[in-house]
Protein backbone atom coordinates (compact mmCIF):
# COMPACT_ATOMS: atom_id res chain seq x y z
CA UNK A 1 0.00 0.00 0.00
CA UNK A 2 1.51 3.42 -0.63
CA UNK A 3 1.27 6.49 1.32
CA UNK A 4 -1.10 8.83 -0.91
CA UNK A 5 -3.64 5.73 -0.99
CA UNK A 6 -3.23 5.71 3.00
CA UNK A 7 -3.73 9.27 3.10
CA UNK A 8 -6.91 9.42 0.59
CA UNK A 9 -8.66 6.88 2.84
CA UNK A 10 -7.39 8.70 5.76
CA UNK A 11 -9.16 11.40 4.63
CA UNK A 12 -12.64 9.77 4.34
CA UNK A 13 -12.39 8.62 7.89
CA UNK A 14 -11.67 12.53 8.31
CA UNK A 15 -15.24 13.06 6.82
CA UNK A 16 -16.35 10.51 9.31
CA UNK A 17 -15.48 12.07 11.90
CA UNK A 18 -16.09 15.47 11.22
CA UNK A 19 -19.71 13.93 11.28
CA UNK A 20 -19.59 12.99 14.51
CA UNK A 21 -18.29 16.50 15.64
CA UNK A 22 -21.77 17.61 14.10
CA UNK A 23 -23.37 15.33 16.19
CA UNK A 24 -21.51 16.88 19.53
CA UNK A 25 -19.79 13.29 19.37
CA UNK A 26 -15.70 12.89 20.17
CA UNK A 27 -14.41 13.04 16.78
CA UNK A 28 -13.61 9.99 15.68
CA UNK A 29 -13.95 8.57 12.41
CA UNK A 30 -13.35 4.83 10.35
CA UNK A 31 -13.10 3.27 7.11
CA UNK A 32 -12.51 -0.21 6.31
CA UNK A 33 -11.13 -0.70 2.92
CA UNK A 34 -11.04 -3.93 0.72
CA UNK A 35 -9.57 -4.26 -2.96
CA UNK A 36 -8.92 -0.32 -2.63
CA UNK A 37 -12.74 0.10 -2.25
CA UNK A 38 -14.20 1.87 0.91
CA UNK A 39 -16.26 -1.40 1.84
CA UNK A 40 -17.73 0.37 5.48
CA UNK A 41 -17.84 3.47 7.06
CA UNK A 42 -18.21 4.58 10.93
CA UNK A 43 -18.20 7.34 13.50
CA UNK A 44 -18.33 7.37 17.20
CA UNK A 45 -22.13 7.22 18.00
CA UNK A 46 -21.72 6.56 21.72
CA UNK A 47 -23.62 9.53 22.67
CA UNK A 48 -26.12 8.84 20.51
CA UNK A 49 -26.39 5.29 20.95
CA UNK A 50 -26.15 5.35 24.89
CA UNK A 51 -23.89 1.73 24.51
CA UNK A 52 -20.47 1.26 25.14
CA UNK A 53 -19.53 -0.25 21.83
CA UNK A 54 -20.54 2.32 19.54
CA UNK A 55 -17.19 3.37 18.79
CA UNK A 56 -16.30 4.47 14.83
CA UNK A 57 -14.22 1.20 14.94
CA UNK A 58 -16.73 -1.05 15.96
CA UNK A 59 -19.92 0.61 14.31
CA UNK A 60 -17.72 0.14 10.84
CA UNK A 61 -16.71 -3.61 11.62
CA UNK A 62 -20.08 -4.57 12.63
CA UNK A 63 -21.82 -2.72 9.61
CA UNK A 64 -19.46 -4.61 7.62
CA UNK A 65 -20.21 -8.21 9.25
CA UNK A 66 -23.41 -7.83 9.17
CA UNK A 67 -24.08 -7.11 5.28
CA UNK A 68 -21.85 -9.86 4.63
CA UNK A 69 -22.97 -12.08 7.16
CA UNK A 70 -19.52 -13.04 8.13
CA UNK A 71 -16.81 -12.15 10.94
CA UNK A 72 -14.11 -13.00 9.46
CA UNK A 73 -12.78 -9.89 7.85
CA UNK A 74 -9.31 -11.15 6.82
CA UNK A 75 -8.53 -8.71 3.39
CA UNK A 76 -9.44 -5.81 4.81
CA UNK A 77 -7.81 -2.64 6.31
CA UNK A 78 -9.38 -0.06 8.76
CA UNK A 79 -8.48 3.58 8.49
CA UNK A 80 -9.39 5.17 12.11
CA UNK A 81 -8.49 8.76 12.84
CA UNK A 82 -7.28 7.99 16.20
CA UNK A 83 -5.52 5.37 18.00
CA UNK A 84 -7.93 2.74 18.80
CA UNK A 85 -8.96 1.74 22.92
CA UNK A 86 -8.44 -2.09 23.57
CA UNK A 87 -12.06 -3.17 23.14
CA UNK A 88 -11.68 -1.82 19.44
CA UNK A 89 -7.96 -2.81 19.28
CA UNK A 90 -8.89 -6.46 20.27
CA UNK A 91 -12.21 -6.54 18.03
CA UNK A 92 -9.92 -5.56 15.05
CA UNK A 93 -8.12 -8.57 15.75
CA UNK A 94 -10.99 -10.99 16.38
CA UNK A 95 -12.30 -10.14 13.11
CA UNK A 96 -8.77 -10.97 11.65
CA UNK A 97 -8.27 -7.30 9.12
CA UNK A 98 -5.12 -7.84 8.13
CA UNK A 99 -3.95 -3.59 8.59
CA UNK A 100 -4.47 -0.77 10.51
CA UNK A 101 -3.95 2.47 9.87
CA UNK A 102 -4.96 5.35 12.73
CA UNK A 103 -3.93 9.09 12.90
CA UNK A 104 -3.46 10.01 15.62
CA UNK A 105 -1.95 8.79 19.20
CA UNK A 106 -3.80 8.12 22.11
CA UNK A 107 -1.48 8.50 25.25
CA UNK A 108 -4.26 7.61 27.52
CA UNK A 109 -6.13 5.06 26.40
CA UNK A 110 -4.96 3.61 22.93
CA UNK A 111 -4.02 -0.06 23.20
CA UNK A 112 -0.61 -0.05 21.15
CA UNK A 113 0.25 2.77 23.62
CA UNK A 114 -0.70 2.04 26.84
CA UNK A 115 -0.54 -1.79 26.47
CA UNK A 116 1.49 -2.99 23.19
CA UNK A 117 -1.56 -4.63 22.61
CA UNK A 118 -0.71 -6.33 18.99
CA UNK A 119 2.95 -7.89 19.97
CA UNK A 120 1.10 -9.93 22.95
CA UNK A 121 0.14 -13.07 20.71
CA UNK A 122 -3.31 -12.40 21.78
CA UNK A 123 -4.99 -12.80 18.38
CA UNK A 124 -3.95 -12.54 14.53
CA UNK A 125 -1.11 -10.75 13.49
CA UNK A 126 -2.41 -7.06 12.77
CA UNK A 127 -0.16 -4.70 10.49
CA UNK A 128 0.08 -1.18 12.26
CA UNK A 129 0.45 1.55 10.67
CA UNK A 130 0.39 5.17 12.72
CA UNK A 131 0.20 8.90 12.38
CA UNK A 132 -1.63 9.15 8.75
CA UNK A 133 -3.03 12.98 8.44
CA UNK A 134 -2.05 13.15 12.49
CA UNK A 135 -2.05 16.64 12.61
CA UNK A 136 -5.50 16.79 11.25
CA UNK A 137 -6.83 14.10 13.10
CA UNK A 138 -5.60 15.34 16.36
CA UNK A 139 -6.49 19.13 15.57
CA UNK A 140 -10.47 17.92 15.54
CA UNK A 141 -10.24 16.33 18.37
CA UNK A 142 -8.36 19.82 20.44
CA UNK A 143 -10.76 21.46 18.85
CA UNK A 144 -13.75 19.62 20.29
CA UNK A 145 -12.67 19.50 23.56
CA UNK A 146 -11.72 23.50 23.81
CA UNK A 147 -15.26 23.87 22.65
CA UNK A 148 -16.55 22.06 25.02
CA UNK A 149 -15.14 23.69 28.17
CA UNK B 1 -20.93 -9.30 48.83
CA UNK B 2 -20.66 -12.54 50.57
CA UNK B 3 -19.22 -15.60 48.84
CA UNK B 4 -22.61 -17.23 48.68
CA UNK B 5 -24.25 -14.74 46.93
CA UNK B 6 -21.51 -14.40 44.47
CA UNK B 7 -21.92 -18.54 43.99
CA UNK B 8 -25.13 -18.32 43.25
CA UNK B 9 -25.08 -15.59 41.13
CA UNK B 10 -21.93 -17.63 39.06
CA UNK B 11 -24.70 -20.69 38.71
CA UNK B 12 -26.89 -18.57 36.77
CA UNK B 13 -24.02 -17.67 34.34
CA UNK B 14 -23.41 -21.07 34.26
CA UNK B 15 -26.75 -21.72 33.03
CA UNK B 16 -26.17 -19.26 30.37
CA UNK B 17 -22.98 -20.73 29.75
CA UNK B 18 -25.26 -24.49 29.06
CA UNK B 19 -27.32 -22.49 26.52
CA UNK B 20 -24.50 -21.38 24.39
CA UNK B 21 -23.17 -25.12 24.78
CA UNK B 22 -26.59 -26.58 23.34
CA UNK B 23 -26.16 -24.21 20.94
CA UNK B 24 -22.67 -25.39 19.25
CA UNK B 25 -21.17 -21.87 20.71
CA UNK B 26 -18.00 -21.69 23.26
CA UNK B 27 -19.86 -22.18 26.14
CA UNK B 28 -19.24 -19.04 28.39
CA UNK B 29 -22.06 -17.22 29.94
CA UNK B 30 -23.01 -13.72 32.03
CA UNK B 31 -25.29 -12.00 33.83
CA UNK B 32 -25.36 -8.44 35.31
CA UNK B 33 -26.81 -7.78 38.77
CA UNK B 34 -27.75 -4.96 40.60
CA UNK B 35 -29.07 -4.59 44.07
CA UNK B 36 -28.51 -8.53 44.35
CA UNK B 37 -30.99 -9.09 41.32
CA UNK B 38 -30.09 -9.95 37.81
CA UNK B 39 -30.65 -7.18 35.86
CA UNK B 40 -29.72 -9.25 32.05
CA UNK B 41 -28.28 -12.03 30.89
CA UNK B 42 -26.14 -12.93 28.37
CA UNK B 43 -24.49 -15.72 26.19
CA UNK B 44 -21.84 -15.81 23.62
CA UNK B 45 -23.55 -16.05 20.36
CA UNK B 46 -21.05 -15.38 18.34
CA UNK B 47 -21.19 -18.04 15.34
CA UNK B 48 -25.17 -17.68 15.27
CA UNK B 49 -24.88 -13.67 14.81
CA UNK B 50 -21.61 -13.77 13.04
CA UNK B 51 -20.73 -10.53 14.70
CA UNK B 52 -17.64 -9.64 16.65
CA UNK B 53 -18.26 -7.73 19.74
CA UNK B 54 -21.55 -11.20 20.41
CA UNK B 55 -19.50 -12.14 23.26
CA UNK B 56 -21.51 -12.93 26.67
CA UNK B 57 -20.46 -10.16 28.48
CA UNK B 58 -21.27 -7.48 25.43
CA UNK B 59 -24.29 -9.17 24.83
CA UNK B 60 -25.38 -8.65 28.58
CA UNK B 61 -24.07 -5.05 28.65
CA UNK B 62 -25.95 -4.21 25.41
CA UNK B 63 -28.82 -5.57 26.46
CA UNK B 64 -29.25 -3.62 29.55
CA UNK B 65 -27.84 -0.49 28.43
CA UNK B 66 -30.69 -0.38 25.45
CA UNK B 67 -33.29 -1.29 28.37
CA UNK B 68 -31.76 1.58 30.58
CA UNK B 69 -31.06 4.01 27.74
CA UNK B 70 -27.86 4.41 29.50
CA UNK B 71 -24.45 3.71 29.07
CA UNK B 72 -22.91 3.68 32.46
CA UNK B 73 -23.71 0.81 34.86
CA UNK B 74 -22.04 2.22 37.65
CA UNK B 75 -23.95 0.29 40.71
CA UNK B 76 -23.64 -3.23 38.48
CA UNK B 77 -21.57 -6.76 39.02
CA UNK B 78 -21.31 -8.82 35.90
CA UNK B 79 -20.40 -12.17 36.33
CA UNK B 80 -19.35 -14.43 33.57
CA UNK B 81 -17.98 -18.27 33.23
CA UNK B 82 -14.47 -17.18 32.06
CA UNK B 83 -12.23 -14.56 32.63
CA UNK B 84 -12.94 -11.65 29.62
CA UNK B 85 -11.20 -10.81 26.48
CA UNK B 86 -9.37 -7.61 26.11
CA UNK B 87 -12.53 -6.87 24.47
CA UNK B 88 -15.06 -7.01 26.87
CA UNK B 89 -12.67 -5.83 29.80
CA UNK B 90 -12.55 -3.21 28.72
CA UNK B 91 -16.59 -2.79 27.85
CA UNK B 92 -16.65 -3.89 31.71
CA UNK B 93 -14.35 -0.68 32.33
CA UNK B 94 -16.15 1.69 30.05
CA UNK B 95 -19.50 0.99 31.69
CA UNK B 96 -18.34 1.73 34.34
CA UNK B 97 -19.58 -1.99 36.02
CA UNK B 98 -17.90 -1.82 39.51
CA UNK B 99 -17.32 -5.59 40.60
CA UNK B 100 -16.09 -8.49 38.10
CA UNK B 101 -16.53 -12.35 39.05
CA UNK B 102 -15.30 -14.32 36.89
CA UNK B 103 -15.43 -18.32 36.83
CA UNK B 104 -12.13 -19.82 35.63
CA UNK B 105 -8.75 -18.27 34.01
CA UNK B 106 -8.26 -17.80 29.84
CA UNK B 107 -4.82 -18.20 30.03
CA UNK B 108 -3.93 -17.35 26.66
CA UNK B 109 -6.53 -14.36 25.95
CA UNK B 110 -7.96 -13.36 29.46
CA UNK B 111 -7.42 -9.30 29.77
CA UNK B 112 -6.02 -9.88 33.53
CA UNK B 113 -3.83 -13.01 32.78
CA UNK B 114 -1.86 -11.81 29.71
CA UNK B 115 -2.27 -7.31 30.17
CA UNK B 116 -3.05 -7.14 34.00
CA UNK B 117 -5.63 -4.56 32.24
CA UNK B 118 -7.48 -3.42 34.84
CA UNK B 119 -4.39 -2.28 36.64
CA UNK B 120 -3.07 -0.10 33.93
CA UNK B 121 -5.19 3.24 34.46
CA UNK B 122 -6.64 2.65 31.66
CA UNK B 123 -10.25 3.80 32.80
CA UNK B 124 -12.79 3.19 36.17
CA UNK B 125 -11.84 1.02 38.62
CA UNK B 126 -13.15 -2.54 38.51
CA UNK B 127 -12.81 -4.63 41.60
CA UNK B 128 -12.45 -8.14 40.37
CA UNK B 129 -12.71 -11.41 42.05
CA UNK B 130 -11.62 -15.01 40.07
CA UNK B 131 -12.17 -18.56 40.63
CA UNK B 132 -15.50 -18.43 41.76
CA UNK B 133 -17.41 -21.98 40.71
CA UNK B 134 -13.88 -22.19 38.65
CA UNK B 135 -13.85 -26.51 38.57
CA UNK B 136 -17.85 -25.87 36.76
CA UNK B 137 -16.92 -23.57 34.90
CA UNK B 138 -13.37 -25.00 33.26
CA UNK B 139 -14.61 -28.28 32.81
CA UNK B 140 -17.83 -26.95 30.56
CA UNK B 141 -14.94 -25.48 28.48
CA UNK B 142 -13.13 -28.75 28.46
CA UNK B 143 -15.75 -30.99 27.39
CA UNK B 144 -16.87 -28.41 24.77
CA UNK B 145 -13.83 -28.42 23.15
CA UNK B 146 -12.99 -32.36 23.65
CA UNK B 147 -16.40 -33.10 21.52
CA UNK B 148 -15.09 -30.51 19.06
CA UNK B 149 -12.14 -32.43 18.62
Amino acid sequence: MNNDLDKLFMAEAIKEAKLAYKEREVPVGAVIVIDNKIVARGRNTRIKDNLVTSHAEINAILSLEKELNQRILDNATIYVTLEPCPMCAYAIMESHIKRLVYGTVDPKRGAISTLDIFNKSLGSKVEVCGNIEKEECESLLKEFFKELR
